[in-house]
């Protein structure tokens, strides 16, 4: 592993999660609001983007990879090229402006004109995790407002508003089955939104958060969330609710669902024919999840004030190895521990092992700030003891285990 | 898959790999030079990064990603900023201009600065594989030419020269294991091309095909290899070679690699400790291989009339099986081609099952089409010989055989 931790803050952040994941070595700033990911970083969005490719690959719904740069003529026809200041818009060489995409809705509808003709090619379901440009003017809260941020976008296309709406319900329960793997359940709220043309509301998924941008009003039984946009006398009344019984709080929205209908499919001309050969238009939805953004949520949400504390599901590592050999004068504990580490590795468990010629306390302050769920000490009085001292970075339990046992509970 | 094929060219593509790639269904065409990955070309660009991964980890190097947003101030420094067309250059809603990464020795260069301070830190060399933009003014050959176009760069930091020139020696092996394994070796030549400031020479891997955009000249006896730039009385005579003893060709490059010893480290401060505590720049390479362009090429060179041939090491499944069902009313074939499909995935062989109500012509022409390596034909006939007829998509021999025999194959 080539990144080195660091002691202190960087200075030109104001927000935990980005000066944890740069502390920690998980990501490297190159402009506001646009971060590299090093290899832990890295490791750990990969492992996030596979959790939830599972399960949207249980909806059913096939993976694409569309680009980045955009063709304003197709933009131009929904509306959204002029009058948006998103956009990071760029010259072509030879022909005219084009731009850098933050959604997809007008890429996709064009796409699937080629791939939808009929009622039997319906229902289809597609998604992408991709790279989005979006032009923020205030990028000043680490890796939860980016200029550049990976972002999971699913689209969906249908028959029927029927046949929308019951995916819509299956997209909603992939993603709190996700949140729940995120051990972030208990703290996401399922929040009413403002719907568009189509639909009344729209749902967002906020996570209760200190740093989070936006505002949301939970009712004191529990049942309805709004966001701050649609928290209005009008919308209250709607539903016989009171002011009054609302509590509010800062959130982080961390997805999205969206019931679309014709709005891209009618300007943009997606039809099929139906079962008596009439011309229809495509009924879609759009769901979104960024990858990006809930790493840097649950930097936020789950750490302590000695670092992160990352899920078993998306740990770059199941268990950091650290060997106190006193800086390379008691081989002995050295010898063992890359002894045990390749015992480890060999049944395919996930080790990082810090065999660093540096103190005891080093090891652990960096242990606790790169936060993998588990940490194993090997000393020269763990190995008096008949094993490793096993602790978990979340519960700071502690406890002295036989090797053979450590690897038990770490096998697939 | 919801990704249909086409009968007919593209109107708007010259290029046969873009023509191919489209009509199969691996990719579609959002402008000249940019193009988004379906199911089955995603699968296959998957395939092959991980191809490329396993080869680098063995260098080894470790996975980073960087980022398309580029700070023009660190490019001012090495002076690539202002001269190059090659550049996307868009503004930032509240503080000037930045641009779209088309390399990134600069951004790797910065973000080493906080990750190597001693010659105990050294060698280091970390790669991604990472969208990348170019205002390319000719982007008319499909995959082959893109304005956005996926990159795997390498990035190696010595503190020696020395270290330098056994790293790149093990980088050019690398990738010659990566075409082999693509099925490509025997068409690729390791090219002598201009060096820059610090080396007489930098390599490049050229395929040789009618595609290519490149000449390259190989001497008879085989050994020298020389891009056209260099293709020069001067250089000719310092090897003591003769015009006339070179055959010329078209190339795709595919490959490069690069010296660059101390270029980027001295202008951005890349410096290390040495033994005695001295500051020394730190000496580096770099080495690029497109995936993208890859695909494109390995369609360019190893299709036929007929459409795709997929390496086995890269196709996004072992085995097409097509059920010949005349349009559904032989249903007990259907029926036993599925149970032999669930079969043959419980395995974990990736199958992909054409099950649609169509003609055994079109579905052959399909299967020739898309490239899979082997095509499974299961109809009356073949289960009256006992099992289904198993054809090599390059060779075209044909057998048939009992469904046992050909899981055993499969297996992996």
């Amino acid at each position: 592993m080539f990144s080195k931790t660091r002691r202190e803050d960087p200075k030109d952040e104001t927000a935990l999660n980005a000066k944890l994941l740069i502390r920690a070595g998980f990501v490297s700033k190159e402009m506001a609001g646009v971060y590299s990911f090093l290899p832990l970083g890295l490791k750990t969005l990969n492992k996030l983007n596979n959790l939830i490719r599972q399960e949207l690959e249980n909806l059913p719904a096939q993976e694409i990879e569309m680009t980045g740069l955009q063709n304003p003529d197709i933009w131009k026809k929904t509306d959204r090229w002029d009058n948006l200041s998103v956009w990071f818009k760029t010259e072509l060489s030879d022909n005219g402006v084009v731009g850098f995409g933050w959604t997809h809705e007008e890429a996709i509808t064009m796409m699937m004109k080629n791939h939808i003709h009929s009622y039997r090619d319906l229902p289809r379901a597609v998604y992408q995790i991709q790279t989005k440009y979006r032009n923020e003017e205030r990028a000043k809260n680490g890796l939860l407002r980016g200029r550049e941020f990976l972002m999971k976008d699913l689209y969906s296309f249908h028959a029927t508003e029927d046949d929308l709406n019951k995916f819509y319900e299956s997209v909603a329960s992939a993603y709190e089955a996700i949140f729940s793997k995120l051990n972030l359940d208990t703290l996401v709220y399922r929040t009413r939104a403002s719907g568009g043309a189509f639909s009344q509301f729209s749902d967002e998924f906020q996570l209760l958060s200190e740093a989070g941008e936006d505002i949301i009003h939970i009712h004191q039984a529990g049942q309805y969330v709004f966001n701050n946009e649609i928290f209005k006398p009008e919308v209250l009344s709607s539903f016989n609710l009171d002011k009054q019984d609302f509590r509010s709080s800062k959130a982080i929205e961390i997805g999205n669902i969206f019931k679309l209908g014709t709005r891209f499919s009618s300007p943009l001309e997606l039809l099929y024919l139906d079962e008596k050969g009439q011309k229809q238009e495509v009924v879609m939805g759009s769901y979104g999840l960024g990858p990006s953004r809930l790493l840097g949520a649950i930097a936020e949400v789950l750490s302590d004030n000695r670092g992160l504390v990352w899920p078993e599901s998306i740990s770059p590592f199941q268990l950091h190895l650290l060997a106190f050999d006193d800086k390379g004068k008691k081989s002995e504990v050295l010898t063992k521990a890359k002894k045990f580490y390749h015992q480890l590795t060999d049944q395919g468990i996930e080790v990082l092992f810090d065999d660093r010629s540096l103190g005891a306390g080093e090891k652990m302050q960096d242990a606790d700030l790169i936060g993998l769920p588990w940490r194993l000490v090997i000393s020269e009085k763990t190995l008096s003891l008949g094993g490793g001292e096993l602790k978990n970075r979340q519960t700071k339990e502690a406890e002295i285990l036989p090797f053979n046992e450590i690897t038990n509970r770490f096998k697939a």
